[in-house]
């Protein structure tokens, strides 16, 4: 059974379909939206050896044409010197303006691939097929693209919204357990957000959806994923560009940015595993600003600590570097950082009024631990 | 005096102000639409030699702080490595999301920051300062960025509207005269697109306005220059992102980019004129296929004549590298080329019905001379 959902932008809209192994009926969904049976496919190595032969079968299953760039995987495949490379790819395979191209992978392949879109030929199409956790919640849906700069993460980029996007909750069974968890931070999140009834359903099934058995698992996450791309298409369609609304999303990451550029964007620390312990921060902050019941805090803290989220302290990082990669956030506007406060679970709202001594109060006690 | 008219695209509407010496009164135009008061500006070795210290003593006057970048003049520097060198600098120069930077220069420096503006921060605003002919009349307005790449030219780039477009006709007076030629032919553009009475006031003009006395020159440089910037401007509210209307400001350039890109993009045919040379074979071409009346097409010849626009014959170019450049041209969709088609002056059509042999005809007898 194949789940729907509509990211709502007018002309620009777009479908979610969430199911198991969709991925070898990909190319059935793909074919109505292109011009001619062609294509570009865009993976990364891992990827290329779990999953692209179903896409590639289901493809040539419809008759279209495809050629295929593997990329390494990594962060640091989301750079400038690898869009070039991807948009020289793309211009020897002579892409039209009403071709499209299909990022297979997750949230570095999508991020890369849909900026890729966005400025060959001035903008042509791309469907997001994400494989990640992280990807299929969170990255895939909503149109930021982009790469890194040696300054940070995403400063380079555009808006640039998928034609279609495939999730096929399968794809989530070849991934490493703390990939699981990483992705489900960004889960959590939505809760957190403006949903205490989701997260009340999280505390209940969390764990199940990260580790239950087969069955149990898949329903879970399929259901989990639905709702998460459910909220993110509702702020999208709402603040497509960011002027409001959508920087909720960043719940967490004003501090998670910070500790992912310190631990210099490797594998020691996903990106996940930095929202959820930026997430703790924000509500630690938001709790000692007397705005959050320490309740609500312990909730989130005992929440996290049972999907085993690293602790700030078991990482040798120091206040002055945290302070400093916040202060180069792409969100500061005007000398000023906006952070996401939470007046409780599933009450989060933008501050611009927050004292930098209270962030550095919470900093300290996490890194002494 | 200052002249105005309005881009009406929604809430990314924006003015252009022509007249003389406004240059050194931009920093009043700009001051207001600054978040905060400091800038970037790009701009290139030429246009610094004879026109930087205005516009930074205008923004001195009003207290704006700015950074200048100076690149080097010519098309090789709208390239993916310039690009990359500007948003470094804007990096550097910590520019946030509410900032603007400002292009001060001709379609080169206007493509590559509005490139750049584009995709900082996935969004900033820029200001176009175009201090060449053709800059004021066609690339400052309507959003088209970009840079080349070996493949060919504006292959990579987005739409992207500046936030205010300030000419100074009194820049050209510092312009080699063949730069004065070339982007007069992308005036006479407008009049043979939909304008047959602005085709005709400018044979009776046109030299006066490339070299008649000062004075003469002056006003009607600004009148004409008012005139396109309001065909162009009315075309882009109609059809921002090139769906349809808008491609009938490509009369001329299918032909046109082909000979300039077989001359490798230098100097030695400037981009006005191989646009003039692709609007007379436009017009050939149309009179071939018995749709444009010979007279009309005599009248367009020796406007361009009289204009001393270079002939395709006194080139050695060669049929087959012309067509080859033709068939690689991004107007190219579905296999098919698009032509801007004449059936008269000011009674231009889109076409993708052309004939091939109709195409090799008229690029042989002009050839051949």
């Amino acid at each position: 059974m194949i789940k729907k959902t509509t990211v709502d932008l007018g002309n620009r809209s777009y479908e979610i379909l969430i199911g198991e192994n969709i991925l070898d009926d990909a190319g059935s969904h793909i074919r109505g939206l292109l011009n001619r049976a062609r294509t570009l496919i865009v993976t990364d190595e891992n990827v290329a050896q779990h999953q692209l032969f179903r896409l590639e079968a289901s493809l040539a299953a419809e008759k279209i044409s495809f050629e295929t760039i593997i990329l390494p995987a990594g962060e640091r495949t989301k750079s400038i010197g690898h869009l070039e490379t991807l948009l020289e790819a793309m211009l020897k395979t002579n892409l039209e303006r009403d071709d499209m191209i299909i990022a297979l992978g997750g949230g570095v392949i999508g991020d890369l691939v849909g900026f890729a879109a966005s400025i060959y030929l001035r903008g042509i199409g791309f469907i997001q097929v994400p494989t990640t956790l992280l990807a299929q919640v969170d990255s895939s849906v909503g149109g930021k693209t982009g790469v890194n700069s040696p300054q940070g993460k995403n400063l380079i980029g555009s808006f640039h919204q998928p034609r279609l996007v495939i999730i096929d909750i399968t794809t989530l069974e070849t991934l490493d357990p703390r990939h699981i968890v990483s992705g489900y931070a960004e889960i959590v999140k939505y809760g957190l957000i403006n949903d205490p009834k989701f997260f009340e359903w999280l505390e209940k099934n969390g764990s199940n959806l990260i580790s239950g058995s087969k069955e149990t698992r898949l329903n879970l996450r399929s259901e989990a994923i639905l709702k998460s791309c459910e909220a993110k298409s509702a702020i999208v369609a709402k603040d497509e560009k960011e002027t409001g609304a959508r920087a909720l999303l960043n719940l967490g990451h004003t501090f998670g940015h910070a500790l992912e550029a310190e631990n210099g964007y490797d594998e020691g620390l996903l990106h996940g595993e930095a929202v959820a312990m930026g997430i703790i921060l924000a509500f630690q902050l938001s709790e000692r600003m007397a705005i959050c019941p320490p309740g609500d805090l312990h909730r989130v803290q005992n929440h996290f600590e049972q999907t085993s989220v690293p602790l700030l302290s078991s990482f040798s990082f120091t206040l002055e570097r945290l302070l400093q990669h916040m202060t180069k956030d792409k969100k500061m506007a005007d000398g000023k950082l906006t952070f996401v406060i939470a007046s409780g679970i599933g009450k989060s709202y933008l501050s611009r009024d927050v004292d930098m001594k209270d962030v550095k109060a919470v900093l300290e006690l996490g890194l002494k631990g």
